[in-house]
C-alpha cells in the first residue's frame, strides 16, 4: 500500500553551545501504518519551547532525545487513520509528536488528548498549552501572590511571562515586566496591561527594578536567570518567593555559567527559590485550563502566537527563542 | 559613686574582606548606672557567631553595628545592680549585650531573658542558644526530613551543623556531613554519630557526596555555600529541600562571589532553596529548647563548646570561625 511521505527532522548531534543547523538531520520516510490499537496522526502545529534545547543535550526531567529520533515537541495533530476507538479520523489531538509530518499514537505511552470543542489548535499549544499552564501553576502554586504584592516577571513578553503578569493583575498585584526592546515592552504594558516594563537592553535592570518596584519584589517569576536574577534578588522583600521557571540566558552555554552572587539575600530576607516542572501538575491541568478560559472569555488575558510556516523551518523557529526574535508563543505551522 | 570599669571592644571600621584587628577599637569607660526600670549586668560569656561579620559590615536582617558601638553579640550575663523588679541581683540572664564587661538592660528593647534553672551558661549559648535553635528550626521547619531520607550537612563539625545531623538521625534519616580535616570528621562520625563525613580538604566533595549519599540528597543543610553548595546541587533528589543557613565560605569576601552554577537543578528536580533567620522563631523557642533538652538528657545529642578566655580575645575568637580553628560552639569567657 502506498504510504504518504513522512518528512522528519531528527537529532543528528547534541548541541555544544548554541543550537546550530548541524544538530539536525532531515529525511523522508514512508509514514508508518497503524497496527491494532494505534492511529496515525498528521501534524498541524508544533509547539516550540526553550526546554527542547535541554532535551537535545542531556537527560533532564525527561530522557534526552535519542540521536536519530525526531526532535521531541508538543504538537496539535489530526487523526488520519485509526485502528483505536479512542481516535476518530478527523479528530484533533494534542500531545508529543516530534518534528515530523506523521506519527503513531496509542492509548498508552504514546497517547494524545482530543482537543476539547471550541479550542483552536494554536490556543491548545499557547494559552492552554504548556506555556500558559506553566504561568498558571508557577505563579499561583509556587509564587502564591497576595493582593497588593508586587510580582516581577522576566521574559515578560514571552508566552509564559506575559500570562504570569496578567494573572498577577487579576489577583490584585502590581505586575512589572522585564523584556528586551521597546516593541516587547510596549506589548507587555499596552497589550498585556502590566503596570510597567523594564527594557533590559536600554539601561540598568537593577535601577529599573528599584524604580518600578518601589515597595520591593514579593514574587519574582524568572524565565531568564543570569544577571537579571541577580539584580532581582537585591530587591526581594522578606518572605519573597522566587519562582525558577527557566534560565534561557544560559541554555546555550557549553557549561552552566556562575550563579547569582546575591544568594545570601534568600537568607537575609527569609526567602524561597523554587523550581518546578509543569508536567508534574498533569492531574490539575483541567482546573487551570478552565480558569484560563474564563479569563480569556472575559477579555482579561491577552495572548498571541508567532507562527513560522513550514516544518522545515522548525530549527529556525527554535533559534528565534534564543535570539529573542519571537513575540508571543512560538509555533510552527506544518499543515492546514 | 565609684563605678566599675567597663572594658569595651567597639567597631572602629567596617571590614573590607577578612575581618582584621584594625576593625576594632578598645576603650575603658565607667560602667553606666541603671536608671529607674533598668538593671546593670556583667558579662560572663559571649557567643561568637559568623553572623557578627555581617552585622559589622552592613544592614542585613538587623541594622549594621554603628561605628563606635560595642560589637553586638549574644551573651550570658549576671545581674549586678537592679532598679527593675524583673531582674534580681544574682540572676543569670541571656540576650544581646555586646563585647563589653557591663551593659544596661530594661524590660523593653534592651530586655534579657532569665536563664531557666539548671541551664549552664555555656549551654544557653550553645545547644540551647542561637546555634542549636538554628539547627532545630532550619532542619525541622524548612528541611522537613522524612524517615529514610538522606540529610547532607556542610559545616558538620560546627555548633549548628553537628546538631543538624544528630537531629536527622533522631528523625530516622541517613546523616552525612562535610567538614575540613580528619579531626573534625572524626568528631562528626564518632562523637555525633553521623553515618559518614566527607573531608573537603582531602578530596573531591562531589565524589564524596556520590559515594556517601548513594540514594541522592533529600535535604541539604548548607552553612558554607560556594563550591560545596554547587557540588551538593548536582546530587539533589526530586523535591529536595536546600536549607540556606549561611555561607561562611564567602562572609569575608569583599564582594559576593559568583553563586552556584547548578541552580537549574532546582528546576529539573522541582527542588526548593530557602533561607531563614532563627530570630523569627522567637515565640517557638521554648518548644525547640524543650525538645533539644529531652534529646540531650537521653544522651542522643552530643555537643561541645570551644572556650577562649578573656574579653580581649573576642576578635581572635571571631577569626577562629573563619579559619575553621574552632571545634564546637565558639564562646569567649569574660568573667566567672
Amino acid at each position: 500500500m502506498d504510504r504518504p511521505i513522512n518528512r522528519r527532522i531528527t537529532l543528528a548531534a547534541r548541541p555544544q553551545g548554541m543550537v546550530a543547523e548541524s544538530c539536525f538531520a532531515r529525511d523522508e520516510v514512508p509514514a508508518p501504518s497503524p497496527g491494532e490499537g494505534e492511529a496515525l496522526v498528521r501534524t498541524l502545529y508544533l509547539s516550540i519551547d526553550p526546554t527542547i534545547r535541554g532535551w537535545m543535550e542531556r537527560d533532564t526531567y525527561l530522557p534526552a532525545i535519542a540521536i536519530g529520533d525526531p526532535v521531541r515537541s508538543g504538537a496539535v495533530a489530526e487523526v488520519v487513520e485509526s485502528r483505536n476507538p479512542a481516535y476518530a479520523v478527523g479528530d484533533r489531538v494534542f500531545g508529543m509528536v516530534g518534528w515530523q509530518d506523521y506519527a503513531l499514537v496509542d492509548s498508552g505511552a504514546a497517547a494524545m488528548q482530543v482537543l476539547p470543542p471550541g479550542i483552536e489548535p494554536t490556543d491548545a499549544l499557547g494559552i492552554y498549552g504548556i506555556t500558559g499552564l506553566t504561568a498558571w501553576f508557577g505563579l499561583l502554586d509556587l509564587g502564591q501572590p497576595k493582593q497588593g504584592e508586587t510580582v516581577l516577571v522576566s521574559g515578560a513578553a514571552g508566552a509564559t511571562g506575559s500570562v504570569v503578569g496578567q494573572l498577577a493583575k487579576i489577583h490584585g498585584c502590581r505586575a512589572v515586566g522585564i523584556a528586551g526592546g521597546p516593541e516587547k515592552c510596549r506589548f507587555v504594558t499596552e497589550d498585556c496591561g502590566f503596570d510597567a516594563c523594564i527594557d533590559y537592553k536600554a539601561g540598568d535592570v537593577g535601577r529599573g527594578i528599584a524604580e518600578h518596584c518601589p515597595h520591593g519584589v514579593d514574587v519574582f517569576f524568572d524565565n531568564v536567570g543570569g544577571d537579571i536574577l541577580d539584580a532581582a534578588l537585591l530587591r526581594i522583600n522578606q518572605r519573597a518567593r522566587v519562582v525558577l521557571c527557566g534560565a534561557i540566558a544560559s541554555y546555550n552555554d557549553a557549561e552552566p555559567p556562575p550563579g547569582p552572587r546575591n544568594l545570601m539575600q534568600l537568607v537575609i530576607q527569609r526567602a524561597r527559590m523554587e523550581g518546578f516542572i509543569v508536567l508534574d501538575y498533569l492531574p490539575r491541568f483541567p482546573e487551570a485550563m478552565a480558569d484560563l478560559a474564563k479569563h480569556v472569555a472575559e477579555g482579561r488575558i491577552h495572548h498571541r502566537v508567532d507562527v513560522v510556516e513550514g516544518l522545515e523551518r522548525a530549527p529556525e523557529a527554535l533559534l528565534r527563542l534564543f535570539s529573542g526574535a519571537n513575540l508571543g508563543k512560538q509555533l510552527v505551522k506544518v499543515a492546514d
